[in-house]
């Protein structure tokens, strides 16, 4: 089958790999109808983090193919949606809702699903079967769910969105918009985008941002205080993950307020001071996405969300490296690939 | 009259000052019962923090004297208990319960109250009076209740411990033994106190801990993994102040609990990634003690609770030197003083 692989920091190549096989009797193989490039991708290609021929990838939907003699909920021939960590789902983490952190849990991302096929681990656990095959047009969306939409949820979640509230969403990649999406569907009164891209704002807009905060760092801490009588908004979203961004959402927050935050942390070191004078409740990290698959899929499958906008380009499987230099550049939103 | 005043590090001295005057109509001046010394009072003591002729103390009880022409809710003669943080607990922060955030709000630590009187800004929403003069042996506990007692409630809370909870509790000081009464009385299963003092785990026994851990940082953390099917605690406290402390209390938590952190952060910085990947709630800061004051002195009127056990040494203020010295001795837990 064909994979994508990253040899190192910008080189992104196809090539052929054997086919994936049902290593343990909790596996199935499902062949990728759609997957596609993670802004934390991005950062092993920009040489942040160390990378040597690496399968890549971690969001997937498609067809299951095999099955391991163990797996009961999905059925050859099933349209699945996935998480990027493979979770049995009956640990007592999971239980609790935190399925990322399952106890037995696989990173996604060391299987690689930019490719053909993929082993899914924990298949019963892992995978949530739509209620039949989607017509093409609502794949994107779906594919959203398995990571994009289901983190930006958990990051309005985290942050307490909801009826009455304002928030505030730091980042306007696709987690950042999926966020303001996830803000609106929990009842937020105002949601306060911060973008200075006129393409992201546009899509913030249409995913219910109230409101657009074109500055940074302090100077977009001001304004949305501006814009909430000096107190802060009460639900902030952080979706980038670097110290400017953390810091940023922790001072736009008021005391007592909520900060959900998703950005994959690079170089971050929050002061204790700040935070304890801060008074916020702080909450994130991987999020627990096949808490809200079921939920998630219904919706898109209803044609109530169409998250599926946050990609903006579509490649085929070959063409990755093209897609991650467009992500890298911020050509693209997010970008697609079809194997 | 006599007050405390730090001339710098280790140099405590109690001078005569003018008698406080109501200055805004919204004050009270109280004649102090009992005032004491904070753990956050051996920072500067420590040379931690800078200190130049710094009049000390923010815990009080006491008699009101006098009273501006807008207070309503206490009158002269009332016995009253009030927190760290004056505030008018009318506002928009205030309201939603985080009183030490008040955009009023005036550090109680400025005026001083260690000392023969003191005056008290905003006093309708700062004090909560008694339903009578105390007897004398509920003075303490009802001191406890203005700051450490308080500040224990809100870590609890904070860290969410409730019936089916396991808490854990890092710092065996008076916040950290109070935090442990606040858990019992929440309701939770199991209460794990890190200590390694046999009076101050006795105290943690008798105010609701189930199991003592002796190590601290990693072993620590190891060994209340150990105890918790290797999962972690639900709630975690941290009562202490440093990154040791904050870093085995995240790390002591399981994902999707919770940290409630209350120990006055001095040279932390809590990694961007390790918080990420913990999955685990933070939240702490100055505890809103106002919020909890009415139910703390009614458990304590009832004699329900009696966290005036923490007092293990009482000296006339006169004498407020030696109990500095006693708290930095750790030959103390803490020190009672009576004007």
């Amino acid at each position: 089958m064909r994979q994508v692989v990253m040899y190192g920091p910008g080189d992104v190549r196809v090539e052929e790999r054997d086919d994936p096989q049902i290593v343990e009797p909790t596996d199935a193989v499902i062949r990728v109808s759609a997957t596609c490039i993670c802004g934390s991708d991005l950062w092993p290609y920009r040489a942040a983090e160390p990378v040597d021929h690496q399968v890549m990838g971690h969001e997937y939907v498609g067809v299951v193919e095999q099955i391991g003699s163990q797996v009961r909920t999905v059925s050859v021939g099933d349209f699945v949606v996935g998480s990027f960590w493979a979770s049995d789902n009956t640990c007592e983490i999971c239980r609790a809702g935190y399925q990322s952190h399952c106890v037995h849990r696989v990173p996604m991302g060391m299987i690689g699903t930019q490719s053909e096929l993929a082993r899914i681990p924990l298949a019963d656990g892992t995978l949530v079967a739509t209620p039949g095959m989607p017509d093409a047009d609502l794949v994107p969306s779906l594919l959203a769910a398995s990571d994009v939409l289901g983190t930006g949820w958990f990051a309005a979640v985290a942050a307490e969105a909801g009826p009455g509230k304002t928030v505030a969403v730091v980042g306007d990649g696709a987690v950042g918009l999926l966020a303001v999406l996830a803000a609106s569907r929990l009842g937020a009164e105002r949601i306060i985008a911060v973008s200075r891209h006129a393409d992201r704002q546009a899509l913030a807009r249409e995913f219910g941002a109230t409101e657009i905060v074109e500055e940074r760092g302090d100077a977009g801490v001001d304004r949305v205080k501006e814009l909430t009588d000096g107190l802060g908004a009460h639900s902030v979203i952080e979706a980038v993950g670097t110290q400017e961004a953390m810091m940023q959402a922790i001072a736009s927050t008021r005391p007592g307020g909520h900060v959900g935050f998703v950005g994959v942390s690079h170089d971050v070191a929050i002061p204790g001071d700040a935070l304890f004078m801060s008074g916020v409740h702080l909450h994130g990290g991987p999020a627990p996405v096949r808490q809200y698959l079921p939920e998630l899929v219904q919706l898109i499958w209803d044609r109530t969300i169409d998250p599926g906008k946050v990609f903006d380009l579509t490649l085929p499987l070959d063409q990755a490296a093209d897609g991650y230099q467009a992500m890298d550049e911020r050509t693209a939103i997010k970008v697609l690939l079809k194997p």
